[in-house]
């Protein structure tokens, strides 16, 4: 199927058959390596997965999600994070580069520079970046997972203080999201499509004069 | 082509052959308006796309973008913005679905109240989301043009206030990127991708113990 056909066949699944499908670490590891062919900001990767799938740890999750039954109901569930400190592999991402002749000396060091001068002292990029890189691909693993049949749901509401807590998240990472995958409970049919927008009030051309304040 | 084929045919291109494909209004309305079908909190749309086609306009983008030659080459750039107030399409959002049925009157009211308690007050949940449901169209949006044939590249790197001052964006609106787009340059070799990190390294169990702190 095109890209068009399985971002209209992903749907933000309300319930699941609990544990309805069985998802092994295997499996979910793949997923999230394919996802992770997203692009990021000078490739720093600033995205980490905390995989889900025990029955008393997905209970944690339910707390922690204001008891959202999709997370209890879920075979697993996925927790997003952006490393807000993604720029410490600067080095090592240039060495990297240098090693299968991307670049060469100088350009390595110039990328370093580039890098440290993008995020230092700017922290609305730092944590645009640990949001807007971990995004695509969450984006990219929702696409891969409705490609192979497995629903998801992206969540956003959480108690980010206990989730850290209880799923020993260092402050150098961001919880961006959750995103519970599984078997669309059977007997729920399939949620209409939210309207979207129309283009006219979403698009904008060469400058967004007109926008409402 | 699987969505996986897809991932692994985008590049981030680093050279536009200069405007070198003609990218119509409508033809980049149409992208957008598919790339929209991803989710988004409450299903609240909170993205806008400023596109930059007209060459005196990309001139100014390119200025604001420190010169990366990319945005003059582009046939198209799109800024893609997230609504740091998307919470204000609570009500609209409501009544949407108590018209389509999807909800009743009181599940309707209880929905602008979640939203209400999930954004008021709470700034780190409101930048969060005008980063990352923007992110979420924007990654479907390079993934639909890749399939299209379309080059692509994501810019991370501008000056927020000239890129503001110049494209009229309210404050409301953050400008999360920028998205190139066009023909890659003729004489430029695919570029390899990036190496990943391996699972083990982004990839966690349970819980996060152990990460870099």
């Amino acid at each position: 199927m095109t890209v068009l056909q399985i971002l209209k066949r992903r749907r933000s699944v309300a319930r699941f058959e609990p544990e309805g499908l069985l998802l092994t670490r295997e499996m979910l590891e793949e997923l999230i390596g394919d996802a992770c062919l997203a692009p990021s900001d000078f490739n720093l990767q600033p995205w980490r997965f905390v995989v889900v799938r025990d029955r008393e740890r997905k209970e944690i999750l339910y707390d922690c999600a204001y008891k959202q039954e999709k997370v209890r109901q879920a075979s697993a569930v996925i927790i997003v994070c952006g490393d807000a400190f993604g720029d410490r592999r600067a080095a090592e991402e240039a060495a990297e580069a240098v090693q299968t002749g991307a670049l060469d000396q100088a350009q390595a060091t110039q990328l370093v520079e580039a890098i440290h001068r993008s995020y230092e002292g700017n922290d609305v990029a730092r944590f645009a970046m640990a949001v807007r890189d971990p995004a695509f691909a969450a984006m990219s693993l929702m696409l891969l997972a409705t490609e192979r049949g497995i629903g998801t749901t992206p969540i956003g509401r959480f108690d980010d203080k206990a989730l850290r807590r209880a799923f020993a998240i260092p402050d150098r990472y961001f919880p961006v999201m959750l995103v519970a995958m599984g078997l669309p409970a059977l007997d729920a049919p399939v949620p209409p499509r939210g309207r979207r927008l129309p283009p006219s009030e979403v698009v904008f051309h060469e400058g967004m004069g007109g926008a409402e304040p």
